[in-house]
């Protein structure tokens, strides 16, 4: 089980020094939308440069030009990156194809998939690496969790990696351990906890727990 | 009618350069997915002090988070955001709810959108600015045009305005025309074109026939 560190809210700087200190604890750090729009892929670059023990995920929820789109966050030295269930199944061919050239990986991010019984086995066919339950901030404060995502999604995947995201932190991460993902993305849940490190540490122990 | 021109697929320092050819003809500038993904929002802030009068529009696709997202682009000095029609209402209304605060606009692409009877109607009582009509570059190389899909929109907006991209060159513009959208959304149409500025001087002349 691999733990992500989403970044969104903090400029590059800001997201260098802060993860000096989470690095031990993470395994992928996700270089997260809001932060791709204010640095652009020069924050994979920067990143990968000073970590380069650390797997780098692009969160650019590609919607078209599969392929383009992904070699941008492959050439910028991403390991991962992330195509919107929610798209063309051509687009997530050029992000998949683009992928197996590159030795990288796919990440679809099923954010708004209504009917996953039917969109899973079309996306896992497509040949991703990872399929990503995700509970976006805004359903967040509308009070929904990703748990019976988590759930429903593991009924229909068959050999591909399953992700989650949206509302963990330590005081919640035994209901996700439990559904077995495997790779937990925490963001908010770290970073805005009143101390990040000791949090990273206690959601990095319970992950060891659960491996 | 408005001519935006699309840039994809350029760095900061050639669409500068390009634009400088290309700015009469052109109403607003697009600061495209890859070129946000590449560049991140420094291309509105770059081009919005060159060319002060251009409206730029920062192509982010918004999934999640819409408020804080849509600000990010705001604060760079982008006149429009697009939000993607496929995403929670949640979303789109705190896209909707930022641009009031801050004067500006906000376009939903409907790319990918299965039912558009369904979606228009809600998308445009969320108080979105322009409705895009959408055929993916993906799309396109599979054969699809959007002109269906602007008939089809068309009969469901009440007073949004309607957006049209895919396809458009100074070839085929003749039949989005006669549709009569309010804005012209051009990209490889002008910049792939073996002259770009006799490209743009031809697509601006025909709109500036349909106004």
């Amino acid at each position: 089980m691999k733990l992500q560190l989403a970044i969104d809210e903090l400029n590059l700087e800001q997201a260098m020094t802060q993860l000096e200190d989470l690095v031990e604890y993470v395994d992928i750090v996700e270089v997260g939308t809001p932060f791709v729009i204010d640095a652009g892929r020069e924050a994979v670059r920067q990143i990968k440069k000073k970590f380069p023990e650390l797997a780098v995920l692009c969160d650019v929820k590609i919607m078209d030009a599969g392929a383009y789109e992904a070699q941008l966050a492959f050439d910028a030295g991403a390991e991962y990156v992330t195509v919107l269930g929610v798209t063309d199944d051509l687009t997530i061919k050029g992000c998949v194809d683009e992928a197996r050239k590159q030795g990288r990986q796919i990440m679809v991010d099923m954010i708004c998939v209504e009917d996953l019984a039917t969109r899973v086995p079309i996306v896992e066919s497509l040949g991703v690496d990872v399929i990503a339950v995700h509970t976006g901030a805004d359903q967040q404060a509308a009070g929904r969790t990703p748990l019976e995502d988590l759930i429903e999604i593991k009924k229909y995947v068959k050999n591909v990696k399953v992700a989650v995201a949206g509302g963990i932190s330590s005081q919640t991460i035994n209901a996700y351990l439990a559904l077995n993902p495997d790779i937990l993305i925490v963001g908010s849940g770290i970073l805005n906890a009143a101390n990040p490190v000791k949090e990273a540490r206690l959601i990095a122990k319970a992950l060891k727990g659960g491996r």
